[in-house]
């Protein structure tokens, strides 16, 4: 099996170097930016770099790791030129938007439209890590629409990962993820920059930044080029949580204005919970 | 030195453990919670129980570390009691409401105000940890209105900790701590709520949770016994950090129903930098 993955940043540079280093898999890689390229050589994340064209003439499995905007603008052109017994799999974090771009392309079946719930906020073939997704979930979404060989292959890829497969429609994916990753993302984003605003007259208090504050505001390190299309292509669902988000902000600032103890405390309890059910 | 510990919680039992553990100090301590107090004896956290009297009468050093609306209420007549050569330090979140207690008190200055900037989400004497301070940064808040002894003793008892005592005014701290602290836990405590909100409904979302939720929720498991007191009696600072967490957050909201990526972009690109003042 040849292995092509378009775009070597952290999801696709990580997945290339697991298949090479521990599945002995030959894999071809491609990304838009040269210096991606140098860099995935350099780590040797991949065998060797060719052009797209090549890439997805030669591969029998393509992995596309690109930003969702453009997954949904390459990947109905791919689905024109690729021959029987080559799929291609995407990466994608938000799935409804690419699911609508091929829903009648002829050769639907080749597709698989994956997400491996793994990452970290860092971005670019630096910041690919050996056995990222081992231990973690995999989603397919829309299973009935790929060829059921396809989706054989693609299970078994990720199992060979450490992964185990989860399956949903690509509406429910996108409805999951604003709450258990897009929502935190922005929370994240929005409080350093509040911390920021504030920091920029008060030069010493980043000095005492605990380790609350670090883990809360870790994914604010995560890239704009990564995550803007994935807020944008999960807009609908994403509003709703942040309006819902707002709401029990308000709840507990309402609560904070009025000293109202009771209703402060109902608040942390009730949330508590999460913690209980995430572990 | 003799040492009582008042408050056998995550905090005041990590410091009677590591001042009993590697410093050799006798340490009493009293909780309200008889529980509390035998979970304290059970790990060792203190050498021993005494009622609260007692140990005010027996101990050279006297650390409180309890909820900070408690410390508020009961320092005014520990300063009574105590005679000289005895100290009182508080370890308390929040500080000018415990300075405006005891500002006139002829005691004051056998009050020393800290903050040990340390502690999980996890609380009570179970939760106790070793080394919990080692490494991490301590406040002593109006040190001009303590006795310049008493602040000697409580520096080195911290530098026996590990940790390096920085010098602000009350009124400073809480308004940083309001951003770097306090408003990050309210942030994961809204997250933990509003996950949990659409999780009722929808029972496999969090099954599909990933590290960033983890991370971002974290604090979310934080007691309301303990955070209720710090968010009331630092309401004007948090009320402003929030107002501004909510402004930038609107700002989020707004970009994203506008389909305005640019300033989405914008907005995530100033928020990484956060990061890098961070590390």
């Amino acid at each position: 099996m040849k292995v092509g993955v378009i775009g070597l940043g952290l999801i696709g540079g990580s997945i290339a170097w697991d298949l090479r280093s521990q599945l002995m898999v030959h894999v071809t890689g491609y990304d838009i930016s040269a210096s991606h390229q140098e860099q995935a050589l350099n780590r040797s994340l991949v065998d060797q770099i060719k052009d797209l064209e090549t890439l997805v003439y030669e591969s029998d499995v393509i992995i596309l790791a690109i930003p969702v905007h453009h997954i949904a603008s390459l990947l109905p052109g791919l689905l024109d030129k690729i021959r029987d017994g080559q799929i291609i799999i995407d990466l994608g974090s938000t799935k409804s938007n690419i699911a609508k771009e091929v829903l009648n392309h002829p050769s639907r079946g080749k597709y698989i439209a994956a997400h491996p719930l793994a990452g970290t906020e860092f971005s670019g073939p630096q910041a690919a890590l050996r056995n990222l997704f081992n231990g973690k979930k995999n989603i397919i979404c829309d299973r009935e629409l790929s060829d059921k060989a396809a989706i054989e292959i693609t299970i078994s890829i990720f199992e060979s990962l450490g992964m185990k497969t989860y399956f949903m429609s690509s509406e429910d994916h996108d409805k999951h993820l604003a709450y258990v990753s897009h929502l935190s993302h922005i929370s994240s984003f929005t409080l350093g920059l509040t911390v920021l605003d504030i920091e920029k007259d008060e030069k010493t208090i980043l000095d005492l930044a605990g380790t609350g504050l670090r883990s809360t505001v870790r994914l604010a390190a995560s890239a704009s080029g990564t995550w803007t299309p994935i807020f944008n292509t999960n807009k609908s669902h994403l509003l709703t949580a942040l309006d819902q988000y707002m709401l029990r902000l308000s709840q507990f600032r309402d609560a904070l204005k009025m000293n109202d103890t009771e209703s402060l405390n109902a608040l942390i309890d009730e949330s508590n919970s999460i913690a209980k059910i995430l572990n």
